[in-house]
């Protein structure tokens, strides 16, 4: 921020000039807003589907460090992980509201920064945002966004109802977001022991791309439907696959066999874990925030899905008893454990990912 | 805390079973809420009502004190000041998302505190918490909350539809509020220049309740359909009467005559401002946090509101070119100055609030 040539302090906006200046830029997409920004409430017209709603929050210190997260990246980030949990019940988001905290070292051009990010994701999802609440926070920035999204309730795809013998099937690939974050948190070492020398990220360019700015996989969403596919289960990868996997396994009282050699994994991915001494596995399984999908469908469909170049069959659903198995490159069966983030623990802690084998 | 016999911090739990242990005790009431927390996303099937949302967020340093602020009432209050801006729009008021961040200092127990209170609220107000992210935060305490509600169309109430000669009305007394938060910023400066006296707060009960447990005024929402009155226009008073006066003043295009007489004043309020050498009808103009509504209605349908014990007519709508005036008891015009609550500025600053006469 200290490059920008004019720096506006929101105090001289105030909260409603803020408001006013920021919500110009917004114009509705959706049929169903009837008001968006402006009074007590947003005002939506429903039509006879089911309607969906999910929240998430990103705090600094913990979801993100802006030493080296654009304020624009952070702010279409905020919407796309809402937007990847409306995607994983099957769904098409339609409106968000955003909820800032700004400490005063934020400057105007910075609050449009972050929104110009958030406008790109609504633009490139279709929502509306209708609405939110922004104040001023006594440290760091603070977005809460909640988004709403509609389908028929035949759509809907919740975490309960994987049956045994159902294909496990995950989208695009994982470990990479993980390992972009590490690349980040290493260059800003690098940085402040030599504040002089410029971060060279080129060969990182996909893994850093992944965690900075993720897609939703709305795509997935359409083709599915278009392939008339209604998935039996789905759930978002936001805490790592091994974690979404238990998630399955308590609410739809089945185990998985999975299959190593199946894990979407990227190149990039592959040798960025090599650098930093990490195995991919442990990086697709636990690194966390891919929000890619990962589903589970009957054997009969797996014929309408298998031309998606983007999805991949890992596995399959089994009795509960048999619990959750990787099956490794070497043949062998091992356990999977659930790692997930745990925020709560002390901060050198969570950055330890755990083994899977 | 500290006089708490039990502590359990989070981390001992993981976010995962914090929230299963949080959601246990909560149920659904609204026969809309299809599917609940544990999804990616909450279930709702909606009527051919038309739904409003809206978002707020309260965060630690900024909009309340823990020093003086039980974390029972303020789960109660995050609710509540939404549930205000559901019942600002004339609508039932159907779900609600909590987001949580929550610093390492906050044990289980507080979190639970913080909870009961977020369900004593869901219980008054018969609203489902659907979903929402507990995370861990840097620093303060961090609460955001969503609202969903419906309405027919016909019962929504914006603030863009105010008519000249409209009547002005206020729900229940201004000022106390804003009283209350002085006295628990003197009382808690009291207790660190000497922490072995117990502040008595009995004389200023009623102040100091407004500030910590506001209530929505759902009841009015309920009076108003039973006497068969929609208002023209309303909102609720969270900036002051002042703020809100231009708000409707701007977006109907309405100037507003107000008389200083009419405008409802508790007398411990007044005893309290007077204390504080600090003006009665300054506090209730400017004073923010009394989560009243002021509506206006037509003037035929005064005579069926009229009954209604906690509603007070305050003025009404005027041509926009005679501005926004107060008829002081001394039978003088002054012209009424918007305050808000500007938190962007310097603490000190936002603390005073300016005189309307």
């Amino acid at each position: 921020m200290s490059d920008n040539p004019t720096r506006t302090n929101i105090e001289e906006l105030g909260e409603f000039g803020l408001i006013d200046k920021i919500t110009q830029s917004f114009s509705a997409q959706q049929p169903s807003t009837m008001m968006g920004v402006g009074d007590d409430a947003a005002i939506i017209q429903p039509t006879d589907e089911q309607i969906v709603v999910t929240s998430d929050m990103l705090l600094e210190g913990i979801h993100f460090d802006l030493a080296y997260v654009p304020l624009e990246h952070l702010g279409y980030k905020s919407v796309a992980v809402n937007i990847s949990d409306i995607a994983a019940m099957n769904a098409i988001p339609q409106q968000i509201t955003v909820n800032l905290g700004l400490s005063n070292r934020f400057s105007v051009e910075a609050v449009e920064a972050l929104y110009r990010g958030i406008g790109y994701a609504c633009k490139n999802y279709k929502v509306d945002l209708v609405g939110g609440d922004t104040t001023s926070s006594a440290s760091g920035l603070v977005i809460s966004v909640t988004a709403l999204g509609a389908a028929s309730s035949q759509f809907i795809t919740r975490r309960n109802s994987v049956y045994e013998n159902d294909i496990v099937c995950v989208t695009g690939d994982l470990g990479a977001a993980y390992l972009g974050l590490q690349v980040l948190a290493r260059e800003k070492q690098v940085f402040l022991s030599a504040p002089g020398q410029q971060p060279n990220l080129e060969k990182y360019d996909y893994v850093v791309r992944r965690q900075l700015r993720p897609e939703a996989r709305m795509d997935i969403v359409y083709e599915l439907r278009e392939s008339e596919v209604i998935p039996t289960a789905m759930i978002d990868i936001s805490d790592g696959l091994a974690s979404e996997l238990f998630h399955l396994s308590k609410q739809s009282n089945v185990g998985f066999r999975i299959f190593e050699e199946n894990i979407p994994i990227d190149q990039q991915t592959y040798e960025t874990a090599e650098e930093f001494r990490l195995s991919p596995i442990t990086c697709a399984l636990n690194g966390g925030e891919d929000y890619e999908l990962l589903f589970t469908i009957s054997q009969a469909d797996y014929e309408k899905i298998k031309h998606l170049s983007d999805v991949h069959s890992i596995g399959y659903a089994q009795p509960l008893k048999n619990g959750l198995q990787l099956a490794t490159k070497a043949g062998q069966f091992v356990d999977i454990q659930a790692q997930g983030w745990n925020h709560f623990k002390a901060a050198d802690e969570a950055d330890d990912i755990g083994s899977a084998d």
